[in-house]
Formats: C-alpha cells, structure tokens, sequence
C-alpha cells in the first residue's frame, strides 16, 4: 500500500491580507514539501482570513479572493512540487441561479494540484448563531467532494458541516473515503472541554473514516481561534494533535485509514482551563495590537487588579518595553492607588509615567458647575482623554480596564473608563480576573521568576475611588454572587423564576437585573 | 350582502413595554368600536414592539409576550364589544419539535374575538437583509390562517410574506379570500417610492382579493417606521390611505371583495421626498428621546450647518424650550462660528449658553505635551467632555451632529465630535443636509414664519475649526463627488472599475475608497 504523508497546516491569516495570507500558505506548503508531504490542508478562509462577515457579500471582495486564489495556483505551479496536492479555503462566487438575495458567494474549499483545481467543496451547514451570521452572507452547497490522490480517497467538508446533522457529510462512508479533512474557523470557549475531539471521533465511527481537523489560529476582532487541529484514525484513535494559541504544522504518515503515525510526535497534551483562557487572552490582544497596525499600548494604571492584569497580559503579548502605563490619580485615590501602580510597572519593566488629573479637573469644575455624577464621571473622563491624547501623540493603542462584570452591570462611565480601542477583559468575569492573576502570579513562581501582579492589588477591596473610601461592594453585590446571577441571567437565558429556584435572594435578582437592562445603551456604543 | 367595517389601527409601540404597548390596542380598539368597526388589524408585532432581535431567543421575554396576549384577551372581553375581532401581532412559542438551534419563536399573527383566539398565523418568510435577522432568531411557519367573519372571508399573512415568492400567500385565493389582513414592521426608505402600493396592488391581481396593509408607526432606536398604511379592493383600487410619520385609524366598509368604501375620506396623499426625508427624521429623533425617558435634548452649536440643522430638528421634535444648545469657541473659532450659532438659538428660541474652552485645553496642553493631531482632537474631545458634563448634571440626551457622509470616511474625531447618545444625521449625507436646511426655511417662508436656519450657516464653506484658516475641501473632494462616490462604493457596493466607468477621476477614487476602508474601525465602536 502507498504511504501518503499528510500535513496539517495550522495558520494565522488576517481578514482582507490577501497577499500576506497567501505568503503564509505557500510558507506552510514548502515547509511541508520539504518535510515530504503529499497533501496540505489548511483550516477555512485561509486565503481571506475569517469571519469576513458582510465582505462576503461585496461583489469586488470576492473578485479579489478569488483572484488571489488564481494567483496562488500560480505560484503553487511555479513552485514545482511534484504530486502535492493543497487543500484551502476561499470564500467564491456561486452561479448567479444559486445567488439569493443578499448572498453571492459560497464558503469553498479548494483543492489545487500542480497549480490545477481538482475540485471544489461548498460549505452546506451555514451557521447563524451565537457569534456567526453565515446563513445570512453566504449561499449553502448541497455536494460532497471526494477526490482520490496517490491512491487514498479524501472526502472535504467545512467546520459546522460536522456539528449538523444530515448534509454531504452522510455520504462519507458511501463515497469510500479514506481521509476525511475537514477545513475549521472554530473560536476558542473556555468551557468547550474537548466537545471537537469527541466530535471528530463520532465522525470517524459514524462514517468509517480518518479524519483530520484542522482549525484557524489567532485572534480577529473579538474572536480568538485556538488551533488544537486534530487529526484520528478511523478506529477513532487521536494520532496527533496541534499546539493551541500558537501556529504548528502537524505531519501524519496514512498507509490506510485505520493505519495512521505522526512523524514527529509533539505530543501536545491539553493544558488547564486557567492556562488556556490567559493564552487566549493573550494572543487576542497580540493580535489585535499587530494586525490593526500597532506597535504598542497605553493603558491606564489604578493599582487595581483589571489594570494590573491588562498591564501584565499586554507584556506577555507585545514585550513590556511596548506597554505605556500611566497612573492618572485625583484627590480620592488613597496612597496605595500609586504605589500599588508603580509597583507593578516595576516588576513588569513596563513604561511609567504619574498624571494627576486634580489640577485639569478642578480647572473645569470652576467654569462648569457640575452634580454629584457628573462630577465623578468628569474624573474618569478626564483621565481617558489623558490616555486618547498619549495614544494621538505617540501611537499607542488605548487599551481600557473594564472588565465584563462591569460591562454587564453598567458599572462604568461612558466615553470614561469604557473609552479606548480594545477591551481585554471584555469577555472576562470579575471573580475570572482575580483567579487568572493569581494564576499568573503562580506561574511565575514557578517558573523562578517575580510574581507580576503585586499582592495588595490581588487582596484590596476592589474600588472605583470615585469618592472617598468609596467600594465597589457599596453598590453591587459581592462578586461571587453577580458573577453567578449574569451567568444565569445573561449567558444561560434564565428567568427570574428560575433563578429564584437555584436559591439567589429576590431583591439581589431584581437589582441585578435592572442593572443588567438599564446598561443595555451602554454595551450597544 | 353583509357589509363588513374594517378599522386598520396605525399605532407607536414601544419594543420592551408590554404594558404600556397593550393600552394602545386597547384603545384603538375602543375608538373603533366606538365607530362601529367589526374587525380591527394592528401592525407586526404590536403586542412586543418591533424590531425585538435577539430577545426573541430569550424564555423569558416569549414567555412576557404570551401572557401579555393573554392578558389583552382577558381585557378585550371584558370590554364587551360583542362580535368585534381584533388582529394583532405577538411572537408566540413554536412548538418544540420545530425549534431550530437558536430560535424558539414564531413571528405570530393572532386573531380574537370576545377573548377568544379564533385561529393564528406564523409568518412564513423571514428577512436577514440589510436592517433584518429574522431567519435568525424566528422559526417560519407554512400555513396561511383564513377565517370567516361576518360573512366575509379574511386572509392573514405578515409583512415579508408578500415581497417574496411562494409560500402561504400563493393560497390566498383557493381559499376564497374576501380581504387579505398584510400585518406590516416595515422601515422608512427615502427611495423606497411607492413600492409598497404597487406590491398590494400586484397581490390584490394575483389572488384575487381586497388587502389591509398595516404598518407601524414610530422611530424604534435606528429604524423609523412611517406609517402609510394602505387598503386597496380586488380590482387593485386605491380605497384609503393613513398617514406618514403619526398614528391613524382608517375605516373601510367592506361589502365585497371589490366593493369597499373608506368611511371619513381623509384623501391622504403622499408627499414630497424632502417632507418625507425630514418627518422621518424628527419622529426618529421625538421616539429615541421619548421611548428612552429623556425629555430634553443637549447639543453643540458651531454655527455650521450640521449642528443648525439638528437643533432645529430636535425643536421640531420636542420642542425648543427642551433644547439647550452650547457654544463652545477655541482659539480657531472664527468670529461668525458664536454669531451665527446664536442668530440660530434666537430664531428657534432654544436655550443657548457659551463655554469657551481655551482655557481648559491650555491647562491640559500645559500639563501633557501633545502633537498636531493630538492637539486638534483635544479640542474636538474637551467639547465632548463638556456636553457629557451637562448631560450628566441636567439630564439631557446628548447629540451628535456628525453627518452620514464624515462618518464614511472617517472626518471626526473618535470619543469627540462622534461622541453622544444618539446622531439624527448619521444617515443623511452632507448634501442632503443642505438641501434639508434649505427645504426647512422654505417651508417657515411659506408658513409666513421666520426662517430658522441663519442664510450664513447655509452658504458658508463648511470647517471643523481645528486649525487657523481650515475648510473641509482642503482634506476632502467636493461633498456633490464625494457623496456620489460614496453612494456607489458603500450603498451600491460598485467596484473601483465600476466607479471608473461612470467617470469618476482614479485619485480621487483611491482617496475616498482609502479614507472609507481605514474608517472602518471608528465606525464599529
């Protein structure tokens, strides 16, 4: 029986890179080519990178997807790599009969030899929940794509295809295959556990079959794609799996679908939750800060744990010599606000810089006359045009503090402590924020290094300081509890009743709640 | 024959207020009584508001709506009103084998007579164009509801159902159908024409039968719904017509399919697009202030266009004395920026004060050294600051003033001049905003009133005054190109090749296209 060598292509492409996209993928392949492999799949929209979102449905966007594709055929054929066949995905244009409505294009995956298209896969199961609107910038394929090389039979399907039931994917088995790929824009959870491994697994059981997933890495926007690609025998046996947060090239030996080794075995294990959700973290704001075209961050600097946390995150993402923090104290922030910020700055090695904002605002406040509110929201305002004007001056990003508790709650000034131009704690629970600090606190030691996050911003009641000895818990209930009542309330849908039943005290409910529906107008800003 | 008394209820719900949404059945349907109507029809989704999004996802709320319809039920028969029925429109749950992933809910139409639901209809086809995600968060239905009443035949289907092909309106006619009940959620378009008119006419041929189109009425966040509902008779008549931009009642006796007679002949007619354009705009403009319980409005005035043109429009809508308009000069600001902005608050009677913010931007500039750009913005974000600062003090909605053309391309500054609760021009172009101001002192001349916009702020060279001597022409094409160009790139979605061949000049194009792309982000916050 033939061998066929088999990578798996694990990339970071970034939405509307045509070029550096495909840069990437012929990166990938040669780097494979020279490893020996006969086929290279990539995970989906590797050519435009994804989600695309409404771009899918701009006539000019597709013309350049799918000439950039024309190209990489090109370069693929000029590159002389004998039998390789590359398996990538590219959003393309559907015959005009297919077309409906606002949708022109299919999710495609292309499967090109020697520069020669094979075949091609169209997406069936397009997505319309939660964070993906597919159904509504695409047009559904209905046909599955097998195609034979080098003695193997590889059917192709995209990411949703095999969370669905029904579809091309029930012909798997019919069709034969070998080696079933299976091209993904799958983002990270940090409660999926390992729901793709037993789905690939049920996939290789149900249809006979190996199957190798192979997902996107990086971070787009709000999204942060994990990797993991995975690849299993038809015996349902994991024979390789792809680091997370980071790019990887798995290379899997196929004698048969049931006969499968990995050439070097990485071995990746799944690391903890706390683990991943960080590197997440992590990777969604690195990317976010290159791939937007910055170099560096300023962020504000309160000696409490959201800042400190953002402030260490952002020198695992870029370097601390990249990260601008500044302490912006007013007349209400106690000493340890300025010592515990400095503190940090040190340990990190991270830029520093004390901006009083007494002087600016009292300046105002003697032109303008101002009530209790609009007084303490003056002092947050202030404080982020100090950071707009550092970022105008000097070409940070503005990175704001604000956590998802807070965000949930309304517990923020707007265009104050909710201004700047990327939340890395926007998805991030307050009682998250101190377990992920005092994780990384972990990690450092032992690792011998410093701790980063110094104790007292871990241990300190948490504060707005917005007025005097003023603590969160004056107005919010304590932490443990809100984040469990959003949790219901928000993430799992429930009612009042229902959370009634799981023991939470009526009035806490009804504050929460109110709090939850009168912070809508400032989530939707 | 029996002669049958149709009332179409053009009513203002509120998305969210159940209660509140219920009072205005109940009294639209005791002012038809009360004029001898047998049948009442409101438009889609009147019992919850509309456009609900994702709420139709949430138990709780399908659950509030439910017993909200049942509590009108109970109310209607309680009222006594003997065989009158009423149709209205409520999201109901969809039975459980027809949940789809996301959704939990039909789009329902809902017919009662004396508390007693005599049948109910589910909108078959769900738009996810444009404004819309319904197929997202709705499950369709497959079967048209037709009852009997009084003698007469009646057939219910919802909105969208008659703009595209097949489904249950295709059985309209087997079903002997007298008059078709069209329950309508459909947004304002300036160039929408008279599209809707000759799409009742072309149901009315093709299914032979009288339609009732109703709509709602009423700025819902970005959305205005403007009324114009319509009754035409089988032999594709014009019979009645409400009005744009209010509530309204219509009464239509009904003999026959083709003999029907509006009851008090209110000889409606459509007027012009510049009436339209503006109408829509001030209801927007009233709903948003009004359905988020503020009663007052606070605004910058610079004397330019932009700002006159809002403020007259905010006066239009809740009246000049909620008005508060703030001049506030830097050292850029010419001398006709202050006269110009106060000839405006003396013709409309709004409050007016000045706040010159030299000084709070020499304060700062002193303390932070700041670049060129940086230091332009700072003006632009000061000015912010201080209409948060009295939004927060007074209680007033802040708006912006930046219009749909600088928001394309970018020419404001991000957290200053796009800063605000709510932006009336954010989708009328810069020459559409001349044009209205013009039409809007045509209309005061016309009405032996003083023209309310200064002639100055009209014919001057629009500025940002953020540096000595600066017009908007020196950093932009002429608004007439760019509007145009804009219209092809963004609206149309036409391809650099496109715009090339209607003749606009290759520089100019690269720069628009470039300023639109780089925007992009400044838009999505």
């Amino acid at each position: 029986m033939p061998i066929v060598r088999l990578a798996l292509a694990q990339t970071n492409p970034v939405v509307g890179d045509l070029e550096g996209n495909r840069k990437q993928i012929l990166t990938a392949v040669r780097e494979a080519s020279n490893q020996g492999a006969d086929l290279v799949v990539f995970g989906e929209m590797c050519v435009t990178g994804y989600p695309i979102e409404d771009l899918a449905c701009r006539d000019s966007f597709i013309r350049a997807a799918e000439s950039s594709l024309a190209t990489l055929a090109v370069e693929l054929k000029e590159a002389n790599l004998g039998e390789l066949a590359v398996v990538v995905g590219c959003p393309v244009f559907a015959s005009p009969a297919d077309k409906s409505g606002w949708a022109i294009a299919h999710n495609a995956a292309i499967v090109l030899r020697a520069g020669v298209e094979l075949g091609r896969y169209h997406k069936h199961h397009l997505p319309n929940y939660s964070v993906f609107d597919e159904y509504r910038n695409f047009v559904p394929g209905n046909e599955l794509l097998t195609f034979e090389h080098l003695g193997l039979r590889f059917s192709t399907v995209i990411c949703e295809d095999i969370w669905q039931e029904g579809g091309p994917v029930a012909q798997i088995k019919n069709n034969n295959t070998d080696v079933t790929l299976v091209l993904n824009g799958s983002p990270f959870e940090i409660d999926k556990d390992d729901r793709r491994l037993a789905l690939v697994k049920a996939l290789a059981a149900s249809q006979d079959t190996a199957v190798a997933y192979v997902n996107l890495v990086g971070g787009q926007d709000d999204l942060v794609f994990d990797g993991d690609s995975i690849a299993v025998n038809a015996g349902g046996d994991l024979i390789a799996r792809a680091r997370q947060f980071a790019t990887d090239l798995l290379l899997i030996d196929f004698e048969s679908k049931t006969d499968a080794t990995e050439l070097q075995s990485s071995s990746t294990v799944k690391q903890d939750d706390d683990w991943q959700a960080y590197n997440a973290l992590v990777l969604g704001l690195r990317d976010y800060v290159n791939k937007n075209g910055f170099k560096s961050v300023v962020l504000g600097l309160s000696g409490g744990i959201d800042s400190a946390l953002c402030a260490v995150m952002a020198s695992d993402a870029i370097g601390a010599e990249n990260v601008f923090g500044i302490s912006m104290p007013s007349k209400y922030s106690s000493d340890h606000s300025m010592s515990d910020a400095e503190d940090l700055a040190q340990r990190l090695g991270c830029h520093y810089e004390t901006q009083a904002i007494g002087n600016l605002v009292a300046t105002f406040e003697n032109q303008i006359a101002l009530g209790d509110t609009a007084a303490e929201n003056l002092q947050a305002r202030m404080r982020a045009l100090i950071l707009m004007a550092k970022s105008n001056s000097e070409g940070h990003l503005t990175l704001t503090t604000g956590n998802k508790t807070e965000l949930a709650v309304g517990y923020s000034t707007i265009y104050g402590d909710s201004v700047g131009g990327f939340a890395p704690l926007k998805d991030v629970e307050k009682t998250l924020v101190w377990q992920l600090a005092k994780w990384r606190n972990t990690v450092a030691i032992a690792e011998g290094k410093i701790e980063p996050i110094p104790e007292n911003s871990i241990t300190k009641p948490p504060s707005a300081e917005l007025r005097p000895g003023q603590i969160d818990q004056d107005s919010l209930p304590p932490y443990e509890v809100l984040d469990a009542l959003l949790e219901g309330y928000v993430q799992r849908r429930e009612s009042k009743q229902q959370l009634l039943q799981q023991g939470f005290d009526e009035a806490t409910i009804d504050r929460v709640l109110s709090l939850v529906d009168r912070a809508e107008w400032k989530r939707r800003q």
